[in-house]
């Protein structure tokens, strides 16, 4: 919809004629505030909706809403749509196509994963089920299957509503999009919430009454966590079935390939962005799939105007991604050491700790911060921080210096805000710099 | 004390002998701090203290307090210092010298400007004296002349400490180091605060009692303002008279001049940093006084791997400063407007309001950011930002943007974090340089 409001501005309706399907019940919402409504520091759902059809609607945009497009005719430049309350069918035609069919939450074929009381959260619709479910059931004790963004995030949700939550991930530690000793942090400070965290930890089934609602999560390890509530948080994938379908270019992830302006490649009149495409890292130098809403609404700006006859481009991201577990935040940019072995890099690490204020300030509070950078070039490779309130926004600090491409010793240059109630006289992420430029010498002296 | 720490970390006593004079009672404190210890939220003076004299000692530095060096003979390769309890004098000789003295308030000549109760604030000697007489006086009405950082700080801390305060200040807005629309804001929130503030306020006389206490600032309309305590908050000069007798180069602010390895120009074995140089303002592309701790912390670190024998660099600063007036946050970065015409730069600017966190998410408070851009290259000229939590440290994302030499355009494609707790979808920053892309593409279409 951020595609189709932005070629409505630059083309009215007499030039450019504009129809949206959507399968769901909702448009153009906050899906990164499902968990906070969940939790119920959002009061409303509605609160999440930014426009609603009926504002679409004003604005000459024909939204189909509950209409899935079921099949792709790029030869006959046509789309076979599906109105998902009378199952009726037909074929709308089109000069320039969209795709923007996002994501859905990976679910594992296991017995039980289909049961009542399991629950992925993408969708508005899919928070509005989970929602259902929690009102409904007596029970509080909730698992949570998977450690990254949506599991911690889901898991604070979950203790606000009272849940008895544990938290079963695959991994050595949770947050994988952090590296292990960064993830470590967040460990102990989930566990100090009273979240119990199983590392290491593969799903093997879910277990269900005879009414088929899940009753416990069962591992490999041949344990059985009692569950009134089972929310999947491993991860999404592209949601593109239909592209693959049509033969359209996929990438590794399952992800469509665009170009810089978000064209599908080799195809001059399609366009697609969100959670359905992979993006540049900028960083790795190779495509990913980075499901974030704010890049979705950035591939939208820039699709919006490639249709209405503009020209804009996304030419990538950095990685930066940042989250909370109850007052613990969390952040990352640019490569994990993971990442960078894989890229081919030689790095030096440096972690220190700091604090968000001056030390002296009342409510300093402590922050970590990791940095990598390569060896020889001192070029900055990525950061990571976990800390108390004010940690997390710094890493925008590094995300621009990544875009830039400076070094570590660029960075300890940069002329940061300070003052007290603000920072350190030495922003943490200085410190972390100073840290790794002295790495970098001493690893090639 | 800086440079002597880094400088002894690098060579030990043997090799390099380490003579510091301060001529006042503390060493290494948080002069930025000053304004919470008075206004109570540092509880304790020795908080702002980072290593005492007898700290610095135990690491093999010929500390001299309350010792003021009152000449420098370059030819002869020493310095005369005083002793200032006994007031004897003598000769310490140099192979190498580090001139560090710092600025000093203010204080034009006005009738009773040296009265008891009036009070400059710069060092931690100064402070002491203020809060000696805030503790005798038994009245509540304060002045403070100047709207400054100094200013609206010392402004909240008198507030703080239950004072009635009213701002003089010349200019048409306060924090004069903004924009006036932007200065503006500030000026609302200050009035709703309970802090009166006067504008084109020209102090002309500060009224005594017969004991020589200040009773009251007059003004050239005419005006007099009661007050029990004097605040000069209308900025600070580089402290730099020893230098000028000896001879060395001074920039037009008073400050010295040195290069980028912060060595006085022409002087390969003098080197000087901190609040009694200039620096490069590496967007205006001049030379500018910026009295500023964290600066001061870097030179002290460039200064001491010279003089240990190694090498650092001091590339310049963009003019970044953060701020807050009880819960309003003020944040700046790069040119103002009249700095950009006085740099003979065409620009736009760009003015948005927009949220420190997602519309629904609790507590999000209003933000407002302005964005100067040069026209045809659309080039990132500066940022000024006012609002509430949140506000201020987004600023360092447009410093390292300036640093990079960003335009707009680039500025707009940032991967800054983003989650509901922390941003909206598109962060503020990227709000005013999408108005600015605008504004860059309008004014030269």
């Amino acid at each position: 919809m951020a595609a189709a409001s932005q070629a409505r501005r630059l083309k009215g309706p007499e030039e450019l004629a504009i129809t949206a399907f959507e399968r769901g019940h909702f448009t153009s919402y906050s899906a990164c505030g499902i968990p906070y409504w969940i939790g119920g520091r959002v009061a409303e759902r509605d609160e999440l909706i930014a426009r609603t059809p009926e504002e679409h609607r004003a604005r000459d945009i024909d939204l189909r809403m509950r209409t899935e497009v079921v099949e792709l005719d790029l030869a006959g430049r046509r789309v076979r749509a599906r109105d998902l309350e009378s199952g009726a069918e037909d074929w709308t035609g089109y000069d320039k196509l969209v795709l923007a069919t996002g994501a859905r939450p990976v679910r594992p074929r296991l017995p039980g994963i289909g049961a009542h009381r399991v629950h992925g959260v993408q969708t508005l619709d899919d928070g509005q089920r989970l929602m259902d479910t929690l009102e409904r059931t007596r029970g509080r004790r909730a698992v949570v299957v998977g450690a990254g963004y949506i599991g911690v995030e889901m898991a604070e949700a979950l203790v606000g509503r009272g849940f008895e939550v544990t938290v079963l991930h695959r991994g050595e530690q949770p947050m994988a999009t952090l590296d292990p000793d960064m993830g470590a942090l967040v460990h102990g400070a989930m566990n100090r919430m009273g979240i119990r965290t199983v590392a290491g930890a593969e799903v093997t089934k879910i277990l269900t009454d005879e009414e088929g609602r899940a009753v416990a999560v069962a591992t490999a390890a041949g344990d059985e966590y009692p569950a009134d509530v089972v929310v999947l948080g491993i991860g999404v994938e592209p949601r593109t079935a239909l592209a693959r379908a049509a033969g359209l270019p996929l990438g590794e992830s399952g992800g469509l390939l665009t170009d810089l302006s978000m064209r599908v490649r080799g195809h001059e009149d399609i366009w697609s962005g969100g959670d359905c495409v992979e993006v540049l890292d900028l960083v790795a130098g190779r495509n990913r799939h980075i499901p974030l809403g704010t890049h979705a609404n950035k591939h939208g700006q820039v699709i919006g105007a490639g249709v209405g006859g503009g020209y804009a481009t996304f030419p990538g991201v950095v990685g930066t991604a940042v989250s909370k577990v109850c007052e613990l935040e969390i952040a990352r940019t640019g490569l994990r050491e993971k990442d960078a072995l894989a890229a081919g890099l030689r790095f030096v690490t440096a972690t220190i700790e700091s604090t968000t204020t001056a030390g002296y300030y009342p409510g300093a509070a402590k922050t970590t911060v990791k940095m990598l950078a390569e060896r020889r070039t001192g070029r900055l490779l990525g950061v990571q921080i976990v800390g108390g309130a004010g940690s997390a926004k710094r890493v925008d600090i590094a995300a621009v210096a990544l875009t830039a491409g400076m070094t570590v010793e660029q960075v300890v240059s940069l002329d940061l805000g300070y003052a007290p109630p603000f920072s350190p006289v030495w922003d943490p992420i200085l410190v972390a710099a100073r840290r790794a430029v002295s790495a970098v010498r001493a690893a090639d002296a």
